[in-house]
């Protein structure tokens, strides 16, 4: 007799080749899959004996789900709590992009997210990051930089898979010079098959065809129907987020049979949401309860991202792939809530057991000491002095529900003693502070709109560059909630007279938490409600809230440089 | 104005991710497709001006096509000549095993393939030999050994892209120690993501199982339907050369759907054939017009193939990738018979233009003189001596027109001063010399069935060790071909009545030719003539004689050790 190690029988098990169902016994030898034995051959003698033998029956067999765009940090989890949660959804490998701790940290933090995966129970590989800082350091002042040599170096190591998201799609197609065109001239001479994604939403004919005629052959972003169809006709790999799942993009990869140049990915997704409605197994339920078919679907979350990435060794069960697989009862396949999940042939989940507890992995001394602040007073909460006359007209950002894009508008506020009367004006009051002891910087501005009406709300989780940002209706609560952020050496909170409403603690590098998903979703999730109950509007006020830094996403955004005018590229004066 | 270098307009251009044509203005830069404007997109001004504009009205516009498996050495020329023909036939990428120089002269063999493809006009990669010797060296001398070492440090080397042809699947599947699989072994752990073709004709359940558990996943042998059907249904890349091109394999491919784990490939072709019918597009055509549908044999021929070797920046028309495409009239596509052909955005070929001369690439001096021989002498073409009695049963090979596999028969002749009188038998004496400088090594054997019946051939080009062989119905004409062969350096000639009859001369390494494409494919289509006149009844004379001494093809064959009992896996005595 040859000895195996698993068994799994009589499963119904999908086939990523021929995309159909079929009942089969799996044999795993050493975490591979080492014989798929379907119902015409079990009658011969193949002499195997497993040491675990799994009634497969009633269940469905899937390969474990492959989720290559996305990134950790937009949970605020460590790799670890993070790959557990996505074990609990059937994913068994994620490609994560880590540029938000590279503007915090830089190339440290790219290596700790790198080594910090390790005891995941999934496989984690990262992108490099193209764009930190995501613009340049006149707008936004970052704690790391990723030059030309950072990303050089990167490439060759260990759980490098590809070149992440680039960003500056506005520039490159314009032909400025940039670190990641510097890199983007060297792949190409010295590592030509090497993948590169990119980011490039609106982008169409000539404008995209210069996009990817630098290598840049992968996109998540959003889009109209027209601008997809262009993508596919012009060979771009789509990769659809839960937003672009809409009945005409569907309708179009089904009508033309696209799926080989699609996979299903995550993007950002917080970790309320994460533990509320799972990770990429949510995606891909969404698409399949729209009319995606089954197979398809399961196709394009296993085997097609698994390809572009060129992670040969899984994506099917098949033998000499990974056994990475999930069991899900047949009945309810299409919640794509599994029962099990195996990687490397192990077994990491399985319903109803025990979870694991607070992530253990220990990140460098520096990082849990990353908010290098001035003491925060009264003071530095005004926002301009020394104005002539009795008012007047400043810029304002203009919150809008439904996107992270916002919108300039003017505003007229009294004037008095040269300083804004500015606290019955309706708008809140915006600071940010400089975080990473390079500059002391302070920015000042005025939000509007769909954004919180009282109290204040401050988080060192702030895109890209993660500064401090303070936001209020007065100063008072501005001050408990960014000084609780310096007590707590990061996160978000929010404040409402004079005391604390909600938080979740960031400690490391002010943007990560070590505590367990479930917690930090816990967590998230008062905040969360707690800006809702302070007015805000928006889809995902978090997400809004922490994205009012962006300089990359129109219009007004406000960093430690000031007010971004973010079409034209520079600082503009709060003041007119 | 931004300036480009080719403009190709108004052609039908093929859409690799569409599947279709249409009708598009192509624009390309430094070597690359710059833009595909669509008719759509016409009235847009992209301000794009090239440096040369062709007309492309009534043409088809085609992704060079790209061959993944395939041995130049089958042909007979360099790397130079191979990829001008190449050319000539829309192919702008191949991806060659280089295992017969490899048997010849090792790793120089295999460096100087890879430097003599430099001048090519077309890409030329390879993949690195896995089973030189075919077997081992109790059964055959070769003049090279391609250890673990050899194969780790080639992997690294540039134009290396694959494992090629994992040959040896038997030993493979029983799990034997193999240096093959010592070098798997490594893989596994060190580059999981390796591309490992292989070759397992026959293997279906378990054992191909077992076969792609160690990482093998290509395979391009021939199959009856139910053996490819569990090639595709186990997750194996299946490669389509012309003996495949049977209906009932093309009806399942299209039936169900599996273009994407198809490509088509060539594997051995010679040099009168390549002139005759062409490469890869004659694969192409032939399955065409058997009904496999045009856009997806296209696919199959660039698209597919180039993922396959993750050549990520070829294999279809759109911006980023390659410019290597091809135009043919669109009224002749079907024939697959270019009109123009470009590489990298350069011209390679133009129909009826003047044809280049022998390639100039200079081999190292020891690669012209590689017959290291003992004076040959009508004293080393007696088979046996010392035989009792007066007549003795000796093995056969038995010829069989159709393949290069061989019966055993068994031949009792007249014995006459304890030697054999065999020249009235009806068999063919066959002599193996040993050529590589080793050992001296000269075995013997008789041939019948299919082969000539009388005068003489010899080759130094006699697979996979490339001894001297020689064969004939009397030793005087056999004296005079190896003799021949002696003076040319190697080659492969025909001699009768006392005279050579007709020869091709392979001065490189004595299985290479420099002369001209047209010239060896004339010169080798003598040789084929020449041996049907002589008796041979065999729908590939040429390669039925070459291959009678490769020890991994069922059932007799003659090394310089002696006759190998193929299945058995050793020599056996001529003389029962």
């Amino acid at each position: 007799m040859e000895k195996v190690d698993l068994l799994v029988k009589n499963a119904e098990v999908y086939n990523s080749y021929l995309k159909l169902f079929e009942v089969a016994d799996v044999y795993v030898l050493k975490g591979r899959i080492y014989y798929v034995c379907r119902e015409t051959q079990k009658a011969e003698q193949h002499g195997l004996e497993a040491e675990r033998v799994l009634d497969g029956s009633g269940y469905r067999m899937l390969p474990g789900f492959v989720d290559i765009h996305m990134h950790i940090e937009s949970s605020m989890m460590t790799p670890v709590s993070f790959g557990e949660r996505a074990a609990e959804c059937g994913v068994t490998t994620l490609v994560s992009e880590p540029h938000e701790i590279a503007n915090v940290v830089g190339v440290s933090g790219i290596h700790e997210m790198i080594n910090g995966a390790k005891d995941a129970p999934i496989d984690i590989y990262y992108g490099i990051p193209s764009s930190v800082p995501s613009t340049n350091s006149s707008l936004e002042t970052t704690g790391g930089v990723i030059g030309f040599e950072e990303m050089k170096h990167l490439m060759d190591e260990d759980g490098v898979v590809c070149v992440g998201e680039v960003m500056n799609y506005r520039q490159i197609i314009r032909g400025d010079e940039l670190e990641i065109t510097k890199y983007l001239d060297y792949l190409r001479e010295e590592d030509p098959q090497a993948v590169i994604e990119g980011h490039c939403p609106s982008l169409t004919g000539l404008d995209l065809a210069k996009f990817l005629y630098r290598g840049i052959d992968g996109d998540h972003t959003e889009h109209t129907l027209a601008e997809l169809r262009d993508r596919f006709a012009n060979g771009m790999f789509v990769e659809i987020q839960e937003k672009m799942l809409r009945q005409d993009v569907l309708d179009y990869i089904m009508e033309n049979r696209l799926y080989e140049h699609v996979s299903f990915v995550t993007d950002d997704t917080m970790a309320d949401e994460l533990m509320e409605y799972g990770q990429l197994n949510h995606v891909v339920q969404t698409a399949v309860a729209m009319g995606f078919p089954l197979e398809e679907a399961i196709y394009c979350a296993s085997y097609t991202p698994a390809r572009r990435m060129n992670l040969r060794d899984r994506g099917a069960i098949a033998p000499g792939r990974k056994a990475d697989f999930q069991l899900l009862k047949a009945a309810e396949c299409g919640n794509f809530q599994p029962e099990r999940v195996f990687k490397d042939g192990r077994e990491i989940y399985q319903k109803g057991a025990q979870k694991k507890q607070k992530d253990t992995y220990a990140f460098p001394p520096a990082f849990y000491d990353s908010l290098h602040l001035p003491e925060l007073t009264a003071r530095k909460f005004i926002p301009a002095e020394g104005i002539a006359g009795n008012e007047a007209e400043v810029r304002v950002i203009q919150v809008q529900d439904g996107c992270t894009q916002t919108k300039e508008v003017r505003v007229v506020m009294p004037v008095e003693d040269g300083r804004l009367r500015w606290e019955d004006s309706g708008c809140m009051l915006a600071v940010v502070f400089e975080r990473h002891g390079i500059n002391g910087n302070i920015g000042y501005g005025f939000v509007t709109g769909d954004c919180i009406s009282r109290g204040a709300a401050a988080t060192t989780y702030y895109h890209d560059h993660h500064n401090l940002f303070v936001i209020g209706s007065n100063v008072d609560d501005m001050l408990v909630a960014a000084r609780r952020l310096t007590e707590l050496k990061g996160g978000i909170c929010t404040a409402e007279d004079g005391g604390i409403a909600a938080e979740l603690s960031l400690p490391v590098a002010g943007i990560l938490s070590e505590e367990p998903a479930d917690e930090i979703g816990r967590m998230l999730g008062k905040v969360r409600k707690s800006l809702i109950s302070l007015g805000y509007r928006h889809y995902n006020p978090i997400m809004s809230l922490c994205t009012l830094g962006l300089p990359v996403s129109p219009a007004l955004k406000l960093t430690d440089c000031g007010l971004v005018d973010v079409v034209k590229g520079k600082i503009v004066p709060l003041v007119l």
